[in-house]
């Protein structure tokens, strides 16, 4: 076998970046569970049935069959695309042992078939919070949510140093109604073509609404000016008065939506801002709506995406309402690690090596060994009795900041500084216990 | 969408079970880390070229492609079915990254076409630690490794009463040498013969060894004498030299053998047993062989297994060898939870529920949580401002121990005591800051 080649939209990271994602994936799980989500995971797959239900991203899936299933057998099984439809199933088929609202976080692995590009992998980790009511869920869990994951998204920024967060939000009965309100009757045509403003900019947008949507200019116009409405606070209420439409869904809409800006606004001011042209085009959202951006990496679209749905999933009886947010952590990962912005101080666990007189000695290093990690300190036995310049070169070349002699002395090999310890209570200092992430902001 | 099945061979848990799992993961890679293994993930899938390389398991691969990818193309890739062949290509593409020994710990899901049975899934949790050199690898490590897996295992004992494991443990080469010793030119042919030992009795392995591999009636009694011999120290050498037969490979391995026995019996006496045996049938280990029994679940088979191969994988120019074991999570952890013998204090992580007088008052709740949080106290608001026995019910429901009032008072709702509180300064005792994990001696 020859040296294999990446597989392109499978990220994969070395040691030390694998560090840096087991840091913020249990950074994210704190915060969740902090405020009272349970950890879910579902298996990889899913009815094929359920994953092309929506029609639109069937030709996304990953089908898995076995290698020697007869050639006429129908596939039946595909990679989950993402954590809500593997969720929807998983709530009808463990309701009976679930508690409503319920609130889970998960973080798992989702799988699509598209091409890879910048921000776009085949293969990305997803971490999830959502909260599922049955039959009802009440409005106030809009603000709760994004206020949970901008809060989750803080931390890695404090902690990690990974670029601050700032969250748009937007009600999809506010666009629809507007929309209606100037005589639209398939308000998502319009929602679809405005979707593209930031990539096609607003003369195409306006020109596909006159073309294909078959808006009158004033109309078309309108559409464009509420698109255009962007504030961190309730302002936006009189901005939209000030078209001039009128509608009982438009106006319900700036409700609810007033009412999410004001209380983030009051939590975390500036970070949660009205955007009325975001629009989730192809999701099955029917209220709020949320995406975010990272500061300096705007161009690589959504960090975190959600929004409420009247009905997560429904199993005849029971309607389950729902809202969630989603933190894509190979989109805000896989670019920060590549490019070297953030790093570890080392790429091992391991905080100290014993070294080894001679292989007849091995058992007296070992049992040193034994008496640190006894404490929590990450310890090694050196593979070989080389010399020791050897044996502190390996522990170099793997990151190892200390090293342990049997006359009792600890070396630190960063400073060369060496003094005598004992191995049943000698501590490293706090910051050398077990590697932390460093964020440089040289790269880039 | 009426309520969906499981699907077999796809264990899934509801919330208290994955608390089980989260905490089980998190002791397994906190052991592995402290013996200075870093964790490594790769990706779900890898060529079909090289999960069938080996031939034997082709069958139990899924396939995984594009819904939409052309009928007439190739099959290429699968996900993987262990976590050894996606390390091995890992090694080999990143090892201008890595220094070597490269010892790391892989904690993932792995699938298998197999027909669901007790204790076979086709999907599946392992955790596997490897140490890999470049082009060497000491013997000591085959010593180091089963004693890292066992200390992993009985911390699983001590901290969740699972139940105490035994590992059993033999060498190829001991093996191969014997039968080469009896005049066997296909020992791979006795090899996995006498691994139906345990299946078939000894009584069909002899009728095999004679009518399938024609050995005579003489030859085919010491193999099985062979097989029988199991004890925790050395004395193994000398029954097998009772027996007669006599070969270098033969020696090579009891050398090695009683190696790994004598230093482990010195260091965990009677948990590593050598058990003459263990064949590890179809895998491709050329040394050291392990396998691992859970006390009261013998007859589920192995929970840990793995051993020492000459060559994870080559990329022409170097080879690495290594030692490895696997531990079967799912394998251990579905049938405890499935029977009810490992449950938690509570299926949730929440331990404070913040009551709301009513809904105006709400953001004085959602003040109070904020306090807790910052201090570590997982904690959620009503969903409601129902009447304050609603709310203990609902709190009761979800299994959360707490309850708060806006009078500054906190209900432990399992005793009904109801004290004074101060949101700054308030902890709940230490048993109920998180849910944890409880051994039933009932269930079973």
């Amino acid at each position: 076998m020859s040296r294999p080649k990446p597989l392109s939209g499978f990220p994969e990271f070395a040691p030390a970046g694998r560090i840096i994602e087991q840091r913020v994936l249990a950074s994210l799980a704190e915060t969740f569970e902090l405020h009272g989500f349970g950890s879910v995971e579902t298996r990889a797959v899913e009815p094929l049935t359920e994953l092309t239900r929506k029609g639109e991203i069937d030709k996304e899936v990953f089908v898995v069959r076995r290698l020697h299933a007869d050639a006429e057998a129908v596939d039946e099984l595909g990679l989950h695309f993402d954590l809500t439809v593997p969720f929807a199933r998983y709530v009808l088929e463990h309701s009976a042992q679930l508690s409503f609202p319920f609130r889970r976080y998960q973080i798992q692995k989702a799988w699509r078939g598209e091409r890879p590009q910048e921000g776009r992998y085949r293969e990305f980790t997803q971490a999830d919070i959502d909260i599922v009511g049955a039959e009802t869920l009440a409005a106030h869990h809009d603000v709760e949510l994004p206020l949970v994951t901008l809060e989750a998204l803080e931390r890695l920024h404090i902690d990690f140093g990974i670029p601050p967060a700032t969250m748009s939000v937007n009600n999809r009965q506010l666009s629809e109604g507007f929309y209606r309100g100037l005589g639209v009757e398939q308000p998502n045509e319009v929602l679809q073509r405005v979707d593209k403003l930031d990539k096609i900019g607003p003369a195409a947008v306006a020109q596909l609404l006159r073309d294909e949507v078959g808006l009158s200019a004033a109309a078309a116009e309108k559409c464009l000016k509420l698109a255009s409405i962007r504030c961190a606070d309730a302002s936006f209420v009189d901005q939209v008065a000030a078209l001039g439409v009128e509608h009982p869904m438009l106006s319900a809409g700036l409700e609810l939506l007033a009412e999410v800006v004001t209380q983030a606004a009051a939590a975390v001011p500036g970070r949660l801002v009205a955007d009325l042209k975001i629009a989730r085009g192809l999701d099955y959202y029917t209220g709020t709506v949320y995406e975010t951006t990272m500061a300096g990496y705007e161009s690589m679209g959504s960090i975190s995406s959600g929004g409420r749905y009247d009905s997560l999933a429904s199993d005849g009886r029971s309607t389950y309402p729902g809202v969630g947010l989603s933190i894509g952590v190979s989109r805000i990962l896989v670019p920060l690690i590549g490019k070297g912005v953030l790093t570890t101080t080392r790429p091992v666990p391991t905080c100290v090596l014993v070294s080894v007189d001679s292989e007849d000695t091995r058992a007296d290093a070992l049992a040193i060994a034994t008496q640190l990690r006894a404490r929590g300190i990450a310890t090694e036995v050196a593979p070989k009795a080389d010399k020791f310049g050897k044996q502190i070169r390996y522990a170099d070349r793997r990151g190892i900041p200390f090293v342990w002699f049997s006359t009792g002395e600890v070396k630190d090999i960063r400073s060369g500084e060496q003094v005598a310890a004992d191995a049943s209570s000698w501590l490293p200092p706090q910051a050398d216990l077990k590697p932390s992430v460093v964020h440089s902001s040289l790269a880039d």
